[in-house]
């Protein structure tokens, strides 16, 4: 059996290395194809190993000694050379594994992926994609760049739209992909001169089925299954959506248990409330790719749980397992 | 006694005349020393006014020929001068009213505001300004610009800054507002160059009570009252998060009525769900003043129905009975 083998920096995030060991260890049960090359302190992760239980010929240690921490910047890269982030992102330039997947500092990690495994032949910036949810079940879309960058060209957002489009059609199934310009308007003069150069450069893209202009209020739509912004808009609509939904939750939560009898009420409610917590919990999408590189690399995010951990794991997998990265190259037409 | 009086744009809105007037009436009945001047066709406002009650020594009629419509641009201002827009404007311009609200197009209100009204000495652009809801009961946010620019200096930043302090002070009543920066990282180095530029003059400025960098997750955190932003930003912000509360209130709705029994169950929470809905509706936060001018001047969303404009009509009357200009001037330490 062939693996697919990930490179899974276990250092450097919140909260230390239990649910980053727990989630890859479950993700083993799961899929009987995977390896997983723990990179991080081999001590610390024996320890833990210990009490666990789990296929030993699928489960590789990788020592390092340094980390990258939350507050190091981008040169810290060069720095700490043997920390578990630039080893992790080493073995997949060295061949020893498939993709790289780290909970660490944002920055440091985009800066690591782009020296050490090169962005694709003609792809100038690399981008964030979460896989976020919609309002329509089961349907998914991808918002990118989510803050890879603060500054992109229309160029830049027309490479994002042809790779996102291929990943949309290998790893979600979807068989033309719609993909939208987000801005502040519909008409196509809207916004600033890369969102008009963006539009002009899509809608001239036979390879692509652009949309046009989408507003943010119709990300969760489902409408179009891909949505292309700049690095700053990306970033701060994502965490817009992300903060009014937990918000509104708890505001709920606070309400139906206000009073004794609510609380009674609410009780028979609890699984319609679990259905809709679990729709837009996004611990299931705290996982993104880095789009744009020779490589796969995932990056969850620095506050992940097993759960966020454990879903950044499997779309590194899914990914490995249906060679998106050839997909991208497709796509881009380059090699 | 001195009577408060708007001049009323009815025309050019999505939902005709009737949620504008009735929301009118609605609000002559609570506040009586309001007067609103009707601007728009005169025909049709008599024919529906015929079926309503209200005190007649408090509306007037301003009767105009042309309409601003949806479709119209910035130029259109110059081309309808007879529009019930461009007439509502001059009214205020002329003395004859306090303060012009409109649900029209927003690009040629924007330019026709500027053009007639005029900005406040030192400031370059205006910016809208929406009230909106947070987590804590009874605590709001100003979120500006949300949408009247595409681009803003670090200058302009700061200027909407001190005319959002006098605001909130003056209407919301907050002793020394706190106002944030949105951003798309807590760290003074974040974002763009107007980000830096912003936040090193807002640092500067002793006059306002300046927080730091605020990511938009925390916007109806009810932690800061005031978030500044560049206009596109924030007019994606504030639409992600307005879709986001929609689309969560619909998939909850959906959940507690998927059955028989949840829908008996949900029966008793309805007070509850009444409760939280009336916090994150932005009906109750549809109307934005638009800062930066000589004059007072709201908009109310173009799709408004009686509920948005009388809550756009209330803040418009508010604004006068504050004298909010005077209190911004003082703030801007111009005349």
């Amino acid at each position: 059996m062939e693996f697919k083998t990930i490179a899974f920096d276990v250092m450097g995030s919140d909260n230390g290395l239990i649910p980053a060991v727990d989630a890859a260890i479950k993700l083993l049960y799961e899929r009987n194809d995977l390896k997983i090359i723990f990179v991080g302190n081999e001590i610390e992760i024996n320890e833990l190993l210990k009490t666990k239980k789990y296929d030993k010929k699928r489960i590789e240690i990788f020592n390092t000694t340094e980390v990258i921490e939350m507050t190091d910047g981008i040169m810290d890269i060069r720095r700490k050379k043997n920390s578990s982030m630039v080893k992790a992102i080493e073995l997949v330039k060295n061949g020893k594994a498939d993709a790289v997947a780290s909970g660490g500092a944002t920055a440091p990690f985009i800066a690591g992926c782009v020296f050490i495994l090169k962005t694709l032949e003609g792809v100038k910036k690399t981008a964030f994609m979460p896989v976020m949810p919609t309002i329509k079940t089961g349907k998914v879309v991808l918002l990118l760049d989510a803050g890879a960058n603060s500054e992109n060209s229309g160029a830049d957002l027309e490479k994002f739209a042809s790779m996102a489009n291929a990943y949309a059609k290998v790893i979600l199934g979807v068989v033309d992909p719609k993909i939208g310009l987000l801005n502040v308007g519909e008409e196509k003069t809207k916004g600033l001169d890369y969102h008009r150069e963006a539009y002009e450069l899509m809608s001239k893209n036979s390879s692509i089925n652009f949309v046009g202009n989408v507003e943010s209020r119709e990300l969760a739509s489902g409408d179009v299954d891909i949505l292309v912004s700049d690095g700053l808009t990306g970033n701060i609509t994502l965490k817009a959506i992300e903060g009014m939904a937990k918000n509104l939750m708890k505001e709920i939560k606070a309400a139906i248990t206000k009073t004794f009898f609510r609380k009674l009420k609410a009780l028979g409610l609890r699984k319609a409330f679990k259905e809709v917590a679990a729709k837009f919990d996004y611990k299931n999408h705290a996982g993104a790719i880095l789009l744009g590189l020779n490589n796969i690399a995932f990056k969850s995010h620095g506050s992940s749980d097993m759960q966020s951990f454990h879903a950044t794991l499997r779309m590194t997998y899914e990914a490995i397992k249906n060679d998106v990265i050839n997909k991208i190259k497709s796509a881009l037409k380059v090699n």
